[in-house]
Order: structure tokens, then sequence, then C-alpha cells
């Protein structure tokens, strides 16, 4: 049994362990194993990832570890990460000559090769991505899928162009493919520019998707950096231009780790369990005889045909017939978030019917078998997309509140969302971030379908031209 | 220009370079980076691996840090890694509590998890397994893709059993499984069993796939390992039995590295590059326009139509329209292994014709366009297959030799293969290491198709009772 969803903490804790996502027992702090049908979620869920980063970008591999002068070369970036990055300083028992660091992103692992591999205007645009495991000394709480020391699937991708407008140009490429992969997620996100003082170590900018936990805090799923011709200068990476001059390139990076993961788990998810879109759930489907003495055969016989059927169809088709109880059997597939459900008894098998029901909704309908059909099921997806993304925008809403006061807004903090306007200045933003004890997530360039308010108006702090702002306690 | 492949090293080393599997140029000692073809072509080979393991595994995903008191646990396993283990002693700045291993395979990572796994005789057979990075501190020579420090694509598979022989029927399955890998590769091998001196360290006893490399020195491309009990006793690993007792589980573990890669670069390429068994192949055919001035269009229109012929089939086909001359493209197409090349001129756009050549044999033929089918392609790939495995089996049949006599044995080392008779005893075994100045490789169990020499015979050193071993200098 898991702790109601109401009580978010615990329910999330359980649901990782008792669905079978990873198993927290691991014997270090922050890190935790990935279960096999844990490892063939997060496999369909990369699986779309990829699909999408492959229309224009190579995949590669760059290796794990980083020189200490290497990782030391970008002033901003080593002062981001050097409080969290992990140090290898033997081999064996020698004493190395130059530490290696675990890599914490892979910029200035890569970057040294673009060196090299860029030599004119004809090598750009270059994009390329990994996924790949990188690693985070925390020393805050750690959380399975959400703040870990190794984090074991992060796709980073990384691209170099002529200018700055060009790199621009791909900072909205990149937006629109994450917009794409959430969306097919149904999660909701705001897509938020981080205010100057929490931008991406070393970038010019940083867009940030957030999604809204349902404890209210957000949970930052994605981020997009505009690096300019910081790093290019740092890591000395020219081009030749068509005419003929040597220009440093600008350059973009984008990632997404497995909290991708913990969002879909958290969102969509409900007392009973998981519930997973039909397009990633491991099972898709589970077929329940439902057994009578006597009538056994005839039940287990129709259940088969339906299970072959489905898998012809290119459903991800399970066949439950252990000897549990019919109750036992819902309950553990609810457990696994199986969109599809499928009950056969006596009757339905003498009818050549089945009883379906989904997992969001719960409800038992039945129909003839012979109206399974691919076209049937495509919609049934379709349909249940529809509306996990209405539940997921319904419970959103209630989270995200518009503020003009500060005093109301320091209420709502750990309850939502609140946004407000605010000016550029970073005395302000300061400001309120004491205040209210949450941080500035930084000015909403695009909110979820539903939410409304003026994207300008008078600044909370100084009573200046503002521009909406969020704030919220975060994970 | 690559040199010659009988300069086998440099050949190695400049096909890794220039066909784009990886680039040696990373700025620490035997780390590497894949670049985005090597990469295609490493995704294809561990996707049919992949395939093969799935049937009877589940993949999963465990930490890459181990701590050093699980590291430490096994005495034997500790001893045969502890010099090239890369340790982790700060975060940040704080130095660990406890160091931390980066895993240089997963035995202590997974084994304390599997006691916790394993209940009863019910949750037996447990068959996982990962593809990962692990690290060795490699002190010799490194090598990209056969000497790493960072091996990015360990796929290790650990199971567990309830008994000695069941454990040994998965050791049976295990090396089935691999047999119908590298056959799928055409690559050939020796299936030995490793003597007591040379196995995993803390195995029972160790199964070992060796290829020969074209100088002569064998490569090991996978392992199979019978545990025993030997891990079970150290984590306590126990389950109940139908009978209600408790028993230590009995374990197997299997890996194959990314010398998978090495062993179909080094075994089928050839003087000017890559030859690609099709199914591996990340660009299965290219499509050259032979281009004329005022013919252009018509020939361009039916090179296209060709390659959309081909992308209908499911084909990984490409157009090369670039400006360069035709003999620029197909050399930079050889080299990087394209099995199929489809040159259209005017007269075979005119005829509907078109001249069609494979990588291995280099032989041009005109055929018509209608001739183009998914049957022909299909008999096409296996053909070249079979001529991939023929002409592999015969370069290994020049480099393996039967000997009753030390001191000509001593003469072949660093050619090829010696097979010979050879007690059990470490002391002839020992004797014959050094005076060959070269390894035992073990047992033979199964040889190369047209290898032959008989099982048993006298000792080469004492003259006793012998089995059929093999000797070779080593990757």
């Amino acid at each position: 049994m898991l702790p109601p969803k109401s009580n978010f903490s615990e329910w999330y804790h359980e649901v990782i362990q008792q669905a079978e996502i990873m198993d927290v027992r691991y014997p270090v702090k922050g890190l935790y194993v990935w279960f096999p049908f844990g490892y063939k979620l997060r496999n369909l869920v990369y699986g779309r990832l990829r699909e999408i980063m492959d229309r224009e970008h190579d995949e590669v591999y760059f290796p794990a570890l980083i020189p200490e002068t290497e990782l030391g070369k970008e002033g901003q970036h080593i002062k981001g990460f050097e409080d969290e990055v992990y140090w290898i300083t033997h081999g064996g028992i020698d004493r190395l000559d130059v530490k290696l660091a675990l890599r914490p992103t892979s910029e200035t692992a890569m970057y040294p090769m673009f060196k090299l591999w860029i030599r004119s205007h004809a090598d750009l645009p270059l994009r390329v991505y990994q996924i790949v495991n990188v690693f985070r000394y925390e020393t805050k709480h750690t959380r399975p899928l959400i703040r870990l020391r190794e984090i074991t699937s992060f796709k980073e991708a990384h691209t170099a162009h002529r200018n700055y407008e060009e790199a621009e140009e791909n900072v909205k490429m990149a937006v629109n493919a994450y917009k794409e992969f959430f969306d097919s997620l149904a999660i909701p996100y705001f897509v938020i520019k981080r205010p100057e003082w929490d931008k991406f170590p070393g970038a010019d900018y940083t867009i940030a998707f957030d999604t809204v936990m349902p404890d209210g805090r957000t949970l930052q799923i994605g981020t997009v950096h505009h690096l300019a011709d910081n790093f290019a200068k740092t890591f000395d990476i020219k081009y030749e231009t068509p005419e003929g001059d040597h220009a440093y390139v600008h350059q973009t990076c984008y990632g997404i780790s497995e909290r991708c993961v913990a969002a879909l788990i958290s969102i969509h998810g409900d007392d009973v369990g998981l519930i997973l879109p039909f397009h990633f759930a491991p099972h898709q489907a589970v077929v329940i005889p439902i057994l009578y003495k006597g009538k056994e055969e005839q039940v287990l016989k129709f259940s088969d045909e339906i299970l072959k059927k489905l898998k012809e169809i290119g459903i991800r088709a399970i066949l439950d017939d252990s000897d549990e109880r019919p109750g036992a059997k819902y309950y553990r597939w609810e457990l696994f978030g199986v969109p599809l459900r499928i009950e056969i008894g006596p009757r339905e098998a003498e009818g050549r019917e089945v009883v379906v029901s989904f997992r969001d909704e719960r409800v038992k309908r039945k129909i003839q078998a012979d109206e399974i059909t691919e076209e049937k099921i495509v919609k049934w997806a379709d349909d249940m997309h529809d509306r996990l993304k209405k539940r997921a925008l319904d419970l959103i809403l209630e989270k995200v509140r518009f503020f003009e006061n500060a005093g109301e807004m320091e209420e709502w903090m750990g309850k939502g969302v609140a946004m407000f306007h605010l000016c550029n200045s970073i005395e302000c933003g300061e400001s309120i971030e004491e205040q209210v004890r949450a941080g500035v997530l930084g000015e909403i360039i695009e909110m979820p379908e539903g939410v409304h308010a003026d994207k300008e108006g008078k600044c909370i702090v100084c009573g200046g031209d503002g521009r909406l702002n969020a704030i919220a306690k975060s994970y």
C-alpha cells in the first residue's frame, strides 16, 4: 500500500521503490539502482528524446574523466562547479600527476576537441549530443531521479555556430524540441528565462523548463543555454569565415536528465500507483482472465487469443494468468501504471466480449472483441493522453497564482508558484527572494495552457517597470 | 592515405582516426572520443548484442561508484583489481569518509543488492545485464577500443541460480549467445577455458573468446565466468529452497566490451579502409552520380529515384552529390566501409541501369534498376557475410599452427597462435610460458571452422597426458 499522494514526499519515495523504478537501498547516499521495470520506462522515455535529437544532432561519446587543467579553464564555469566535483586522485596506489574530475557536465571535455573539429564555416553548425552519466557531490538531501550523486541519464547537447544570432536560432530550435518532448509526456511546464544571478556558469543566458510538482514545489526539468563566445574564447575555438577571416564560434548547450522520469511519475500518478501514458508504458496492456471452476479452459483460450491479437497490433501486452485473485492482480498492475486493462470472464469468452478499463479512469466498459483494432487503440491512446494532459493542467492551475502584494506572496510560498512583476535590477530580485524565502525562477516566456497574467506591470518591490516573473520553492 | 594493413599497428591507429571511429586526440592518455560515425557503428553492433541479451536477461543500471568497503570484500577479487582501480577521495574540497572506486566491473556493486532481491527459489534464475562505462587505470600501452582507461561500452551480465549445475547450464547458454553474436559479425574465434592462474579474480573458472588479429596476436573479445558460490558466500546471498532450507546461490557473469568493434574493424578491413558487414554499416549503400555537362539533370533525377527506392526497402542509403570527382568519392566511401556502391552515369540513367559493386570485392557489375529488390539485397548481404567469414577464416588458418616441439613454438610466437598439448600442472604451464615468452590461453574448447588438431596428446613439457591448449602473444 502507498501513502496517499497528498503526502507527496512519502508517496514519491514509496512509489519509486514499490513500483520498481529504482531501488533506494544501495549502500551509498544519493546513488540508486534502476530496477528492470524502471529501466524499461527510462529507455522508452529516452528513446523518444533520442528520436527528437537525432533529427538535428549526431550522437557522440566523450570521456567521463576531465583533467583538472581543462575543467579549470573557464573561470565562471569552474566557480559554479568546484564545490560539487568528485576528484580522482589515485590510480591503484599511484597518486595521479593531474587530478581527474568525474564530469559534472561535459563542456570542458568537449570543447578542446571542438577546437580540433572546427576549421571552416563549412563545419558549422556543429550539433552533437550524448546520453551519459554525470556526477555531482550533493551535500543537500538526495532523492531518486531528482537529486543524485550519479545522474545516470544526462542527455546533453552541444552546438557551435557562426555568430550570436545563429546560436540564438538554435536556442529556439532546442526550446521547441524540448516542448515537443514534454508535450509527448503530457507534462506541463513554464518556459522561463533564469535571472542573471542564476544562469548556467559560463553562459550568456539560460532558459529553463520548470514543472510544478504535486506539493507545489517546482522541478527544473530542462535547460537551454546560450554560451555566446565565452567558452570559444577560453578554448580558442575559431573558424575561417567565407571571407577568409578567423572568428570565434558562438555556442549553445542544453540538457535533460532523469528528472523527466521523476516528473512523469509525480504528475500523473495517483494514490494507487503510477499512471503511465500509453506510448511510454513498459506494459501497455494487461489481459486478466477471471477464472471459475470448470470454465478455465475457454477463458484462458480466449484470453490468449486477445493477447496475441494485441501483440500483432504491436502493443506491449502481457497476460496475467497467475494464481492470484483478480483483486490482487488489479492492484498490482495499477501500481505499475498499465494504461489498458482487459478482463475476460466466462460470460465474455462465450460472447467474444471483453471488459476494458483505462488506468486513469478506472471505469469498466464491455466491448466486442472485434472492436479491438489498431485504429481503436491509437484513438484510446490519444484520448488518454488528452485526459492526462487536462488533469495535469487542472492541477497546475490550482498551484499557480498572480500576486501584487509581497506579503500575500510570502504566505503562498511552499504551496505553489507565484507570478508577479519584477524589474531587471538584482537589488529588487534579492530583496523579494529574502522576503518570501524562495528563489526567483526568472522571467516567464511561456505559461502552461490556461494560466494567464499580464506580461508587463509594476515591479512588486520598487514599483518601476517590471516584467512577469515566477518565484517558488524548488527541488 | 592509410599505411598498408601489413603494418597493422600503424594501420589500426590511422584507420580509427581517419574513418572517424574515435578521435585519439583527447588530452588524457587512454581516453578517446567516439566520433558520430564511430558511435553509429557502435550502436548498431550493441543493438544486436542487446537483442540477443534481451531474450533471457533484464536490462538494469547499477551505480558507477562502489564504496571501498564493498569492493574489498571478496579477497581474490580485490587482489585482481587493486592495482588498476581509480579512487575518488574528494567531493568538492571535502575528503570523503569512505573512498569510492570507479567500477572496474560491477560484481561488488550488484551483489549486495542481489542479497536483497533474492528471497526464495521462485526468484531464481535471476538474469540481468547492463551496458555501462567501466574504468581501469592502465599503465601499459593504451590503444583505442582495445586497452582503455574508460571502457565506454561494457556489456556485463550477472546471474544467480539454485546450484552449481544450473549455473553451469547458464554458462553454456551464455557461450552460445556470444557465439551467435560474433557469428553475426563474421568474426572467427577460439572458445578457450583459461588456465587456473589466469581466471577471473573470484571465479571458479573462466571461458574466453579469443580472436586472432592480423599481426598474429590474439584479442580476448568476450569472457564467461562460473562464480560458483564464492561471491554468494562473501555477500551472503541465500535463498529458501522448496524444502524450506536456506542455500547459497551459484552465480555466473559474462562480459563483452568495445573490443568487439576493434575486432570487426581489424579483421575485415583492408589497405583502403573499413569493410563493414551489411547489417552493421551505418551507411549500407552509397549512390554516386557520375555527372557530365548537360546531362546532370537526368542522372541526378534517376540517382534520387534509386536512393528513395533503397530507403523504402529500409536500407540506410546516402547519395553523394557533392562536387568532388568520382575517384575521390569512391576513396571516401571505401574508407568508411560502405558495403554497397551504386554508380549512375548518363548511359545508366538512360537505360534505367546501375553499376553495383561491393566493398569487399571491388568488382563492378551492371544491372537493371528493377533488379534492386528487398529479396536481392537480403541475398547480397548474406553473400557478403559469407565472403567476409570465409576471408576471415582463411586468414586465421595462416596464423594458427600445431606444435610438438617447444623450440619451434618459440619461433612462432608473435606470428600467430600455437596449439599444443599440455598437462594440467601449473609447473608445466609456467615452464612453457617462460620458454616461449607468451601466455597460455588455456584449453581449447572450440576452434574456428577449418582448424584441426587432436584434443588429447602428450604434454609438450613433461610428456604426460595432456589436452589441447593454445598459447600466443596477446593484446
